[in-house]
């Protein structure tokens, strides 16, 4: 993995939709864990979550199970 | 890994199929989690499931132990 | 890792000597699972399982901790 | 993954405003241990935390879940 | 990782002295098992350790924590 | 990653300080294994560690979480 964005894959771009329309995502992460938030930015390593109270978190993208858009 | 997907193998592939046939699909996850629906996408970092109510849900590949169409 | 298969590695020609004899197998995955069964193609991300109903399972080689041919 | 550092990467840069800041961030590890402390230096692999005792800690960013800047 | 072998890697190097050896080892994977045996060989991806009764196990190197010769 | 060393990165050379002052460590590992000793050597993948027998253990960078300097 390079400092270049894959920003032709799908799920990177699928990412930065979230992140443009400010949708509110859950993140599971391997520790069990579930975030709740909103995505500020992505690069190849991580992603950046605001909470409730705009409390940035940096979540790495190794420890990401899964991510859902809330509906 | 780069940003080309690796069309060339069986597992991408047989993903590919599943894809276009809209099976059925089991996920079991690193966290123990099941998850259950239809795979509307892949790229070589994510698979994109929709559950029942369409709802759809990113999953990193690197969090799936295995995979299995319901039969 | 890239799409071009690891063929002359001793893990991969081993495995690939296991799915030619149609050799049962154990395989322990790191949620602690055991399957069981044949192998019936491998890439360097996958392994297809069949069980003893024929049907087929996709691990994640990144999910594999270790595999037993059955004596 | 090699040894030039990811500079230009925005996860990379957020870290090294931490460390010129001397922010006190907590670390959640996959172990779920929860680390607290400066963000000293870092590199591709590791971060180094100085604990309240200005005692160093070398975490392997691999081992990281997420990264919160204390508020 | 590539198909060549690292093999002028100290740890790949200490591998082959115990394989050369046939010293009895004891291997902790992230499962938290123990398994105990002699290696057999080794690539770059996986370990090939055999039991008392000479039956073999192949252990993917992803999922070794330690491996330690038995004094 | 390849076999060349990643000799110019500070948790290298920190590593390698530690190697030449036989200092005493900590290392946690991601089984939540805490091991004491004194590095002997490392390359890219491991660690050796020398326990108080002075009975090496070659631990997977992969599997650990942090190191710490025994103060």
């Amino acid at each position: 993995m390079s400092t270049e964005l894959d920003v032709k894959l799908p799920s990177f771009r699928q990412l930065q939709t979230l992140i443009q329309e400010e949708s509110e995502v859950e993140i599971k992460l391997i520790t069990n864990d579930l975030l709740v938030g909103k995505v500020r930015w992505q690069d190849n390593f991580c992603i950046c979550l605001l909470d409730h109270y705009d409390q940035p978190t940096i979540v790495w993208k190794q420890a990401i199970v899964f991510l859902k858009p809330k509906p």
